[in-house]
């Protein structure tokens, strides 16, 4: 190796491929939140997955580890370098090329680097939709969404990224690329590839582009807006919803007095359609292809019997989309409304949904036996995935070392809760850097000894994103 | 290792754990077709996963190789021995509790002796529906549905079986026991590794209990029956249900006229619905939750407008459960029907759904160039999932050396067709023995190179269902 790794890069990749001044990507070594900052040796930016593939090479023939970057819109500092200034960055912005739209097999070809917001906009255009539903569509990129196994509001009916993924392209740790973009809706051919790299975080290889799926377009639509004297009653009438519904309910999102109220506090806009005060909110959403259907109708029939059996405070149906776009913005406004709050302390915990009523009374009873008075709590969730976030908000006088200290304690709380409940302490982010010690804790030994095989076998020299999810086997484990 | 390995296996799991005369399980060493036949040294039937466990490890101190076995209704000679008489089989019949039907999480947690039928009935018990739809229900179990990712009649709706799967409990090769049997609806804590097992035809480990997902039991249904001009015609009425009926669409089931005509001239009480004789089928089935839809006018008015132009020759929609049952009647029929019609060489292949027309004209036009009149082809398939099964019927004249060498004609044909189209050879039955060396012709080295390499992490003496899907890393290559 005569030549220096940057140099290596620009001759293989082209000069505009390859970034060494550090200002030129210093956003790219932090995240949008500010909770990881590391360095980079450099920032390379492939065109197309043949540099992938070369750039992957390069930097092994350079024992030079590689960090790949979607629209760096993670909560867990996944595609985040570390601080030592030897890692690169790999970021997928460029390799955006759209490769089919197929209206028929209802399947999008589209390279990692594509937004999201523009695949969902270009699946309008064809009368189909993309039904992944993120805060971040507008900077988040299709290879993140699938190397993080994205969630979202629409899970309850469409299912996470991996549900919605048909066919992979990869450049492997060792620069060879695998091509399995099939847009089939079936394939037993041997074993399932893709799997190993959708969820992987980029430790396993670089999705370089997927074959998603589409679905028809919804033609009618219905959104309610309820408040609810528990969260039981919230549960409930989820389940009423999901019987009666069923694969018209898309959206089933809870959310707790003081999480609303913070929310109307702080964002523009933001107004509760419903004035009766009650602990707890569901915001419904039902959606149907049949043009005809009349979905207010049965939305209001559950409503009203619930409101008759006493499992409902009060609720409001919107009466046009922008009313209904009112109601959403309400809950997508949360993370805005947290951060002005306080400092914050956020968990992405799922757990079975019959658990959610105990989970939600033991984080509350725990956290306020932890911390006293000295924070609030909001509740935000998908009821119908089980997935709730409990946000814990600490005042703004808090300075970094208070609030390590606060989020320690309260991780382990909650994820204790979580994990004796059955559940998970990772439900739809992803474990990056901030969790991958807490998988320690929760994961047994046959399933840490599988994950650290797994990723040994693909990446023997722990090259691919070192340092997240997982170390390799005979790397250091917690003590 | 002084004592055998049948003494040792039945001193750990009990002596009615383990069979050793060969005509007490005969059965078990060869597939209900009659197409593979083996031998074993004996076979282990265990109550529970901790005997799974200790059988593993018996097993493999005894250097002694394991066939995992469910309901032996397989037809890629997965779960059938080889002819040395050395392996063991490890039958999970008997393992088979229920451990918990949870009506709010809408989850299932079985063992994998359970039989399909019974899961689908003690679902249906608490108002709720395990849409795994297959011919072989009353038999096939679900640790078998869930190592083949099984597919059938529901998919279109409700996924292939991998997508049913919340939760795994796995007896790993080297006797450990994997605990990932949650029931949670988004899980991101670490790699998925309930993906390597699903699908994996138990060459990777012993899938000994699953947590499944049960679905809001439809209340309303209505089911067509008709005659098509053309299968471009079929694709066609196929993409207008999609586009309105949405998530109603359960099954869109194509058959040739000719897989029709030998389903009513063999079977009894099957009788097409249509006078009009017409060159293509479908059958489709719309389901609702909601007890009020009025799926008959939904069906008929898309079928009406379709008459009106030119896509469909005549239909007819069932009146009644019972007419429905009939319409089903002639498609469950289809491979006893062709058995009955003469030597059956079919074959699973998928493609992408708008090329569904384009892979029947040209498997028709090359296999009639291949064998002239000497043989009746068959179409039958899932429209929606773009899995045509081509059945071609040979004299029952044909000796068992004319099949396979009008098999190994056949499966070239189709196979190639299939993959030039960009589709599967293996939709929905997997490989087990029978495709094997033929994934060698179709995948590139980069997958077959991680096939075997996920085999040979995970199993490296190569002990766990040997010689089905992918030869461990070393192991013969096609030449």
């Amino acid at each position: 190796l005569s030549e220096t790794l940057e140099k290596a890069l620009a001759d293989a990749l082209g000069p505009r491929a390859v970034t060494t001044e550090r200002e030129a990507f210093a956003v790219n070594t932090r995240d949008w939140r500010g909770r990881y900052k590391g360095e980079a040796r450099c920032m390379v930016q492939p065109t197309d997955t043949t540099s992938v593939s070369k750039a992957i090479r390069i930097c092994a023939a350079h024992s030079a580890q590689v960090v790949p970057q979607g629209g760096n819109t993670g909560v867990c500092g996944g595609a985040i370098p570390d601080r030592t200034g030897k890692q690169v960055i790999l970021n997928l912005a460029r390799l955006n090329k759209v490769r089919s739209f197929d209206p028929i097999g209802n399947i999008a070809t589209v390279e990692a680097g594509c937004i999201l917001a523009e695949v969902r906009r270009r699946a309008d255009e064809i009368d189909r939709i993309f039904p992944l539903d993120l805060g971040s569509e507008g900077s988040c990129q299709i290879g993140g969404n699938v190397a993080s196994n994205a969630g979202g509001t629409g899970v309850l009916r469409y299912g996470n990224m991996r549900d919605l993924v048909l066919g992979l392209e990869v450049v492997l740790p060792d620069g060879r690329i695998w091509n399995g973009l099939r847009g089939l809706r079936k394939d037993n051919a041997g074993y399932d590839l893709k799997q190993l790299f959708i969820g992987s975080e980029g430790t396993l290889g670089v999705i370089t582009a997927a074959a998603i799926k589409l679905f028809p377009k919804p033609r009618a639509s219905a959104t309610g807006f309820v408040a609810l004297p528990s969260n039981q009653a919230a549960l409930e009438l989820f389940l009423r919803l999901r019987s009666v519904c069923g694969a018209r309910l898309t959206a089933a999102e809870l959310m707790s007095k003081r999480q609303l109220a913070a929310v109307c506090q702080h964002i523009d806009r933001a107004k509760s359609p419903i004035r009766t005060a009650a602990p707890w909110y569901l915001l419904a959403e039902l959606n149907d292809t049949d043009p005809s259907a009349d979905l207010r109708r049965m939305l209001e029939s559950v409503l009203g019997k619930a409101l008759e059996d006493g499992l409902v405070a009060d609720g409001a149906v919107a009466a046009s989309s922008r009313e209904a776009d009112a109601f959403w913005h309400l809950r997508h406004s949360v993370s805005e409304a947290n951060v002005r709050s306080g400092r914050v302390v956020s968990h992405d915990t799922s757990v079975p949904i019959a658990s959610v009523p105990q989970f939600i009374e033991r984080a509350q009873s725990e956290l306020s036996a932890a911390f006293r008075d000295d924070y609030a709590l909001h509740f935000v969730g998908h009821m119908g995935d089980g997935n709730v976030h409990v946000v814990a908000i600490f005042p703004s006088t808090h300075n970094d070392s208070d609030l390590a200290c606060a989020a320690a304690t309260a991780n382990t709380v909650v994820h204790d809760i979580a994990v004796s409940l059955g559940g998970s302490i990772a439900a739809e982010h992803g474990i990056g850097q901030s969790l991958r010690d807490q998988l320690l804790r929760y994961k047994d030994t046959v399933e840490l000894d599988l994950m650290r095989g797994l990723k040994t076998w693909l990446d023997p020299a722990g090259m691919m994103n070192p340092g997240k999810v997982v170390l390799p086997n005979g790397g250091p484990r917690l003590t």
